[in-house]
């Protein structure tokens, strides 16, 4: 059976996209009744949420949810939203760590408020200004994420166990985020360590739990969401890693970002991990001091490319990317979901090994 | 009827430290799993949150579901640490956004993972890692508050309710917030200004609501939320504008804090904003000059005080504090809730105007 796979995500982002503007008109309309300042700054997170995005989350909230029934699917679209709300808290507080002044080619939320701060107040502690309404915002968002909970259509029974997972996935993340800045800050880390934060950042976030959200609104049982996860941790996995190679063998004009921009953010990623602990000492100094400096050059990024592809770094992920995908399609394929659900799960775990972007 | 107010909250709050004693203990426990790093950050949101506190927030949320029935008193105290943890989370991104070093006598959050990461990676950025890892900790312990819920003993059509709450009111806060910080930067605030800050920061979050959360807890209807809405609002702003007098007339000793740090901050209280309107050119400049002065004398302070007491303006804010309580006590008697529950918070209502701490 065919599957437009690029239709069905344009359906569902249009979807999704909408129902989003829809919850923040409306929440802009309450904090209108409060000051301009609230409507304000409910109206610049509904633009940094809606300026771009995959929507992967929601999809896989809505497909999880396919798995089981199909009933009732405007109420699982509303729905969806809160894992995205979710995602814009956490990017909007992950700028602020990061010191990121750039999202999805726009200023990120602290810079967008350090702007306000001086054309409202003038210069002075501007920048700890737009950190500061920053973590608000995505406290808000954390907030708007549980609201849209509470407020979906579904037996609360399911509601409640779906509040349980979301909470889950939020500490999940904040264990992540810790590991990954105490490694940074450490400057050592093991290919194990590189693969948990991987795990609870992104593998278990992206899909397995907006998989497990949707499956439980749909009413599943543990197997179902066992299931999931044996989807959804390999194929997180497997789009981590595909990231990582697109990082640095992609092209600026697919990936949307530079070229390299990983090593100049002294990302230790599993390519360059297994590169170090691969090529001679000499080939190990120059990544080492390549790893973190913003001004490299392309042709040092070409010489990184070089000794990842020498050391057989590359074909490891590759291989380890094609592996995963394969464990994640075998785990559903033997699943009694949903034939339409299936069918879209595993084409889409295709894609991540194909997709250049 | 007497009712041994002292005692009662005593009793609770010895019961709600429990709680949060084992809440911990299961959520270190499970971070052990993950590394040293999470477990110790864990360890650390335990001994901050443990530190000190009124436990007011789980009190009155105990009490709001005692004011209809008494059933599985057990099961409403585990869920009454959710309101805890919340105000735990809002402590911590307040100090951050407050740059505060000090909170109940002891390092602020960020200030404790300031000094951790000296000690761990040595120097360099050790106030932004700190702050860093305080947004965390902030994010998990909002996580923690929604867990606790979920996990509760209560019907889920009730659970889902008190979600929902929970979420209005980190929405409210957060826009208090916003309007905070905003009115202090542009260094301009009216007396309705204020008075909506204190509803939206203080007023819903420390009485009206946790009130709401335990009465939902234990089935109620919309008329019963109203009275606590029509007790908890006024008895809020009581209860704040006390806190403010206190801030410029208690003594050190029994607030826990220098008298006249709301002055040093620079904190433009109801008390100083009227005094301000009623005062002479000159003494208006005096006070205006003190505001926000880190170096502020007792004499200073002293001449302040007596300017608040010449205008009128602390009759006037002990009179609001007055009526206000009257206001509040008014709406529980009226009431049809349960006379123990009653009682209580007539008792407690009386004590925020003698309170001196």
């Amino acid at each position: 059976m065919a599957v437009d796979i690029e239709g069905i995500v344009a359906h569902y982002q249009a979807k999704i996209n909408e129902r989003l503007g829809l919850f923040f008109d409306e929440e802009i309309k309450a904090a209108s009744k409060i000051s301009d300042y609230t409507q304000e700054v409910v109206a610049n997170i509904k633009e940094y949420t809606l300026r771009g995005g995959k929507r992967l989350r929601p999809i896989f909230l809505i497909y999880g949810y396919k798995c089981l029934t199909e009933a009732n699917i405007d109420a699982v679209i509303e729905a969806s939203i809160s894992v995205e709300l979710m995602q814009s808290y956490l990017l909007i507080h992950d700028d602020i760590m990061d010191e990121d002044e750039l999202r999805r080619g726009k200023p990120t939320f602290h810079i967008v408020y350090e702007h306000i701060c001086n054309t409202l107040f003038g210069g002075g502690a501007t920048r700890k200004f737009g950190e500061n309404i920053a973590i608000l915002a995505g406290d808000l968002l954390e907030a708007y994420g549980i609201e849209v909970l509470t407020n979906s259509r579904f037996k609360e029974e399911y509601v409640t166990r779906a509040l349980r997972k979301y909470a889950e996935i939020v500490k999940n993340v904040g264990y992540g985020q810790i590991l990954d800045i105490m490694s940074e800050k450490k400057n050592a880390i093991t290919e194990a360590e590189i693969l948990q934060i991987h795990k609870l950042k992104t593998a278990s976030y992206t899909i397995e739990n907006p998989l497990q959200i949707g499956a439980i609104l749909a009413g599943a049982v543990e197997a179902d969401l066992e299931v999931m996860s044996n989807y959804g941790i390999p194929l997180g996995l497997a789009f981590q890693i595909q990231d990582d190679i697109l990082g640095l063998f992609g092209t600026e004009e697919k990936i949307g970002k530079p070229v390299g921009s990983d090593i100049q953010e002294g990302k230790k990623t599993l390519l360059i991990l297994h590169a170090l602990s691969n090529c001679s000492e000499k080939e190990k100094g120059y990544i080492i001091s390549a790893l973190g400096n913003a001004d490299v050059t392309m042709a040092e990024i070409d010489r990184i490319r070089e000794i990842v592809r020498e050391t057989g770094s590359l074909d490891y992920s590759k291989r380890l990317v094609a592996e995963k995908i394969e464990e994640a399609i075998h785990a559903i394929e033997g699943s009694n979901f949903r034939v339409e659900a299936k069918d879209f799960l595993v084409k889409i775990a295709d894609f991540v090994g194909v997709r250049e972007f």
